[in-house]
């Protein structure tokens, strides 16, 4: 057994490696590439993906996996127990996606992609929506590998949260759904805080040197990372020992450049605090995606967007910036941080509302594959439902339907991993306010080190090893609960907008 | 034949997108990599490497090499018929060597590179001999793999000079040799230029717009490559669309940086200019390591270190760094950019003492191989020849025979390409001197297009289709040949130092 291990973990060595030798040509192509090196990059990613799927799915690996079965009952919470575990899961997963299903979706994509950016830009739906419709053919035929289901949405959810179901999520969004609607009702009848001082000239080269200082703070290491511009800021990791982040600066506003700063710091602290142990096993890499955002959305708004945390830098920001924010008192500037407005796009949406945005792509996407809706019905019941939840509605498709990348690309099952990261956030926060007492006081003195010593010990020690679900408990003992998301956005904003 | 050959062209695409996607994480490696990521990286790289070698030299590309022979005979120019003789002798080459010599010599090189990095630091030649003993058994051995043979460094020149013999090597630096020796005796007897002006604050990003200027004169496409920074410049590509360059400033002298980015300027001139019908056959590359320097070279010393260059861009440098070469006429300029003094380190010689020190480093390999020399005698050779050479004899051997990392890396062969490229650049200038008639005109109106094109036509085009000897046949009608760089250096010495 000894030895199958050894060659599995051999071969599982070569696959991370072809994987994030790929990530390194994805950031190289967001972060420095030329316009003339996309040829050859869209070659070489394809060859590396595809070297690294082969490498995975190869019948060896299924026979290794077979042989060291055991290993996952006799062991179920050791590194080499859940390693069998977890590949298993995803070598049966990957294998019954026949190779033709593979080409044809990836042809399909790539002309949907196209058919949407034009779409977009024109205000078309009618150029995408013959694309959308083989798009989402094909995301039926990839339902049917994995018949018989309880949920036909289960096995598309699964590949971004594992083992967590439909019913699952809808129960969580049915939770959150009324009371973050009338929540937004409410704070509609109050007075907007005024927020025109964020709008203003703030100096790239100080916005970067604030973002550095605060990452800093927060833990995140240099010497196993850096800090580049990007179009989109995102985190990619090459090994827990090379985790980079970009942010995106608009030199005439200060919110937007700090905060995905430090989203995407609250994602890399988490890439970095994933044990060496794990190194090259698959395993070293966030639980899922949507553990991953209650990372990213931990840092940027239970810790960044809090009173606490401005009662510590506001000085030293209104300093950085004098005298643009001389005349702003504090408690007016965390009131303009934290500003609910409903709006008609998913990516600028504030935390009040941000959930809605998801709830309605995550019923389109259910109701598609129930056969509830059509891909043509999608215009008319995307401003159906903008007016239900956000009580808004866009007046383009650009602004509405088309204004995601994620259903051109396939990504089904996608979404609703954001607004759980939220909710996993809420848990979390709620748990190490109990656990350390002094949270918030640390916080007001610039100190994180215990906050962040905590979700290592709680989340990314155990890279992912863990499904979700097994994960939570273990941290905090409670299943996924909409609850505490709730809790906290209701004191947050009584608190705010004195409700 | 057909089927054979789409075969063939399919396996080599994909060793080049693996060959290139390392490129990439090298090229990070050296721009941009926190020091956290060392190890994954190494990994990374050497499955990568791995993958590339183990596909090139599968018993496939063998048999399809054996089927497509007859193309190599029947159209010997073609881009077909080359690739089948090129790979053919790539492929003989690489699995002539034991899987077990390769990993010994990976082994071997690795502790030897740490020896030395000690030995050098320390001026202790005594921690890397029995290392570069156990370097040298296994290049002797390797040259082993290659009996019966002419000369045993043949095999080795060959990884570096496809095709090039010892005894063609020994023909050309036993004709530079006296001369050039004669030449630096008799500038020295001449007084020294002054060239303190050059040793001045000289801001940075001034030096970096400068050399960004120049660059894009002389015809670097930006939108096919970018420039950054790193300790030892650099050219590396990705692709003919994707063609980098690195520089390092100094910001109190400033011929290093722009010299630097006009080297690497040439080295990426020859890559952006080789055709896309030539992309993904691993002959989308320089034809071999002198012509590829050759290309370097010339940019970097017959164009930019002459006086018609500066004509044209001395009152811009004047301007852009105004006031410190305010009182320092062109001439002067001119004198010091070309100051000839024989040192002791290989990388900081001048045009006219370089190639003595190549000779030194291959006489050294030469005798080695030739069982004349031993390790143990290379401190004392070394500053025999120095001052044989030179004039000149090191103090320490870190300023002596451990200045360089090539021999603990087993580069044995390599040294030679870079005396070579200055040969084959005077070469080459001499015949665009005769076909372009105005060409120092054009040059002193800052025009390059006409000498860009030529060498397009004339090298770059042809990638690695052709051995550097016939490429040089093809391209000016004459085989290797010392005559035309020791004309220019008399010629420009004479001038220079009134001789």
């Amino acid at each position: 057994m000894t030895e199958s291990l050894q060659r599995l973990k051999a071969i599982l060595a070569e696959v991370s490696d072809l994987r994030r030798a790929a990530n390194v040509l994805s950031w190289d192509q967001q972060v420095n590439m030329p316009p003339g090196g996309a040829e050859a990059r869209s070659d070489q990613l394809s060859t590396l993906t595809r070297l690294a799927h082969e490498r995975f799915t190869s019948p060896e690996v299924g026979e290794l996996l077979n042989h060291l079965a055991d290993l996952s009952d006799q062991q179920p919470l050791s590194d080499d127990g859940c390693l069998i575990k977890v590949m298993s899961h995803r070598y049966h997963k990957q294998t019954r996606i026949p190779s033709d299903w593979v080409a044809a979706f990836a042809r399909t994509t790539s002309l949907a992609q196209q058919a949407w950016v034009k779409a977009k830009a024109e205000n078309k739906f009618s150029f995408f929506q013959s694309h959308l419709e083989a798009v989402l053919l094909l995301i039926q035929e990839y339902v049917g590998f994995f018949a018989p289901y309880e949920h036909p949405y289960d096995s598309l959810l699964d590949n971004f949260e594992p083992s967590l179901t439909t019913a699952e999520v809808k129960a969580v969004f049915d939770a959150l759904r009324p009371k973050q609607v009338a929540l937004i009702q409410a704070i509609a009848q109050k007075p907007t805080p005024p927020d025109h001082f964020l709008y203003q000239p703030f100096e790239d080269a100080k916005q970067w040197e604030f973002s550095v200082k605060v990452l800093t703070d927060i833990g995140y290491r240099w010497s196993s990372g850096c800090m580049h511009r990007s179009e989109h800021p995102f985190t990619i990791e090459f090994g827990h020992g090379d985790v980079r982040i970009t942010t995106h600066i608009n030199p005439n506003a200060f919110a937007p450049g700090f905060f995905a700063a430090l989203h995407e710091g609250g994602h890399a602290l988490y890439e970095q605090g994933i044990p060496h142990s794990l190194y090259r096993t698959l395993l070293d890499e966030g639980a899922s995606m949507a553990v991953h955002e209650s990372q990213s959305r931990l840092w940027e708004n239970f810790v960044g967007r809090s009173l606490a945390f401005w009662e510590h830098y506001y000085p030293d920001l209104q300093h950085t910036f004098a005298p643009a924010l001389d005349s702003v008192r504090l408690e007016d500037f965390y009131k303009a941080i934290n500003k609910v407005e409903p709006s008609l796009i998913r990516t600028e949406a504030d935390e009040a509302t941000y959930n809605l945005h998801i709830m309605l792509r995550f019923d389109l996407e259910v109701g598609m594959l129930e056969g509830k809706y059509t891909v043509k019905d999608l215009p008319a019941l995307w401003r159906e439902k903008m007016a239900e939840y956000l009580g808004v509605q866009p007046l383009t498709d650009s602004q509405g339907v088309l204004q995601d990348i994620h259903w051109s690309d396939g990504l089904f099952g996608y979404f609703p991993t954001y607004a759980l990261g939220n909710v996993i956030a809420a848990q979390l926060w709620k748990a190490a306010n109990v656990e350390l007492s002094d949270l918030s006081l640390s916080i007001r003195k610039g100190e994180f080190a215990d906050l962040l010593h905590w979700l290592r010990k709680k989340i990314h020690l155990h890279g992912a090893k863990l499904e979700p679900k097994q994960l939570l408990q273990l941290a905090i003992g409670e299943p996924l609960n909409a609850q505490p998301y709730l809790e906290y956005l209701q004191e947050k904003y009584t608190h705010l907008y004195q409700l």
